[in-house]
């Protein structure tokens, strides 16, 4: 299998001199020709976790050893719980330790917690070295491996402490896919029904066709919805890469979704989970705005259904939802701004809601008492 | 006093869209409108540390109240030994728990620690706040607070955890320098010296003439000394912001400086110190290389001692300076690279210097066992 015939697709995230390719197929991991124009010295340290480890780590850093690549290994313990401070100091401990320089590579092999420490390692270990996501989660391939937001957890909230940061390479393996649990797979879903959601009608219609197919993992299939989302998130990100606008639109169902996760506990629902349960919300909201039809909200539910993802958020006190997304990032001067949804493939962010409203949504559209 | 009288100075560090001005004077300390333009909410934390609180952090801090600035106020402890991790999450829990948003502004007020921690926390909170430099001592005035230098150390190695992040204002407000203690002023006068041995002869013959004035805190000699130091660590950063080029040259003594500082521990020699007698090292190798004169040589010391700076630098055995020099983060590739002057007035970085005349500087140029 050569590079040429596996490379299924490559896309481009357009941001001036910091700009870089995405390139999705099938075994890509084994295939260091790919990497090594992205590298400005012959070594490297690898990033992941104690889960991915044994499944991938050999074969890409053997591939790498075998045109004369030197590799640190930094094996991290898996789990949102631990993308914190003390994971991260973990890293920098092992670079130091190992002497690598400004110029080695950082390679983050494994989901959206090794991207993200691992990223946002590399941008601060000696102010920023060279970084490549090598993404083996669907939810990593097709949102957090691209766009260069890096971030570790506060114990006061979610992706609290962090950088944009923006990879050299973006190198999307789908045949990594293979071993990814059910949950997990099912969490990738709700990020490439986000897309659908936000600014592409067509795309839900295509993934209301082929969630079955999605679901069996039919190769095509994932293709597909994997070189779409990675399209819309290049995009978007191209137009806005610190988040000043359309990006926010990336954050549908996210605001629940983090008061979900911070709420519950870091690594109790999975953040795919979190944000499907909190597209729901935010379609509830839009509802109650007279924005969505009440057909369209069940058409969003049903195929986060089909997608194997809960629709239904956990009951807290409404005044801790509101706590919790309080501190959210996109808050503005004191306002809790939210993404809602005009209609299905449309979203806009609003300060301009009614509270009243949420709180009813908070209090009637969550699990039962 | 109106701020067109007290600003003595305005010059710019020109980076594009991040570009931003440093204004030079006495008094500005109390001019919040020179503040405010540069703010994107009427909120500011202000960290600061426990030695200038008491002497500046109220002025500031009402003249701001008193346009209708609403302000969080963090006080760390004074010390280079404090710039560490654990005091940088003393800023996160602060600014988490006053629910600071990305866009609260983050001001420095203090010297190169404060502004370190102070800078780094703004590049990092929620991925990025406004920030805006105060600083209060002559090193953090003519070096630190320029450029967007930000950074914390690592047990194995000065600034180690950093980002280049650039402030929005740079506010110089030379009266401050007048509670500086004696010893912080002359290290400061060490990072002056610099700009004439690198890249500024004339300014080198109007040091030598003038560093009585200088000692004295003539107010008219600061602001000469001040405003060309900014102009040239200004002109180096718009060319070079990244430090990929001649950016490395403002490390000129700096690779023997932190090995001095590490080794003796954070906090034993200022930094300013450990500067001044690793700039005499390098002249010295760059002596033995046949570039400088022993005229030279004795110039720069002669120079550096009128400033009430230590010109010899502490004995340790030359492989823990070669260790420590090794942690460097101009080392390249495995080589270590250091700033030599090919005479008084130009300066290089080189990888390219015999090891056997380093180790005999080492071990000859020190203080006597």
């Amino acid at each position: 299998m050569n590079a040429a015939a596996a490379t299924v697709a490559s896309l481009t995230v357009s941001l001036g001199e910091r700009s870089y390719p995405i390139r999705i197929g099938a075994g890509l991991l084994t295939q260091p020709k790919l990497i090594v124009p992205h590298l400005t010295q012959e070594r490297v340290a690898v990033v992941t976790n104690d889960t991915i480890a044994p499944l991938y780590l050999a074969a890409l850093v053997d591939s790498l050893k075998r045109i004369g690549v030197r590799t640190l290994e930094i094996v991290l313990p898996d789990g949102e719980q631990y993308k914190n401070w003390q994971t991260l100091n973990h890293v920098f401990d092992a670079l130091l330790e190992a002497r690598c320089e400004r110029g080695t590579a950082l390679i983050a092999l494994g989901g959206g917690v090794v991207g993200d420490i691992g990223g946002f390692a590399a941008a601060v270990y000696q102010r920023g070295m060279p970084f490549i996501q090598v993404p083996t989660t669907l939810l990593a391939l097709v949102d957090s491996s691209v766009g260069g937001k890096t971030a570790i957890n506060h114990p006061l909230g979610k992706n609290m402490i962090g950088a944009f940061y923006q990879p050299r390479l973006v190198l999307a393996d789908i045949a990594t896919l293979d071993t990814l649990p059910e949950r997990e797979y099912s969490a990738g879903l709700a990020e490439i029904v986000k897309y659908g959601l936000i600014r592409d009608a067509p795309f839900l219609d295509w993934l209301e066709a082929n969630m079955a197919r999605l679901r069996s993992r039919d190769r095509g299939a994932i293709i597909h919805a994997v070189v779409q989302s990675c399209q819309h998130k290049a995009e978007i990100v191209g137009a806005d890469e610190r988040e000043s606008g359309e990006r926010a639109l990336l954050n549908l169902g996210h605001t629940f979704g983090h008061a979900i996760e911070s709420g519950l506990g870091y690594g109790t629902w999975l953040h795919g989970e979190a944000v499907a349960a909190g597209m729901v919300l935010a379609a509830e909201l839009s509802a109650r705005m007279g924005l969505l039809s009440s057909t369209e909200v069940e058409r969003t539910r049903r195929l986060l259904q089909a997608a194997g993802l809960p629709t239904v958020a956990p009951r807290l006190a409404p005044e801790r939802y509101l706590e919790l997304m309080g501190h959210d990032k996109k808050v503005l001067a004191g306002r809790l701004r939210l993404v809602l949804l005009r209609r299905l493939g449309e979203a806009y962010v609003s300060a301009d809601f009614s509270h009243e409203k949420l709180v009813e949504v908070l209090e009637t559209c969550v699990a039962d008492g």
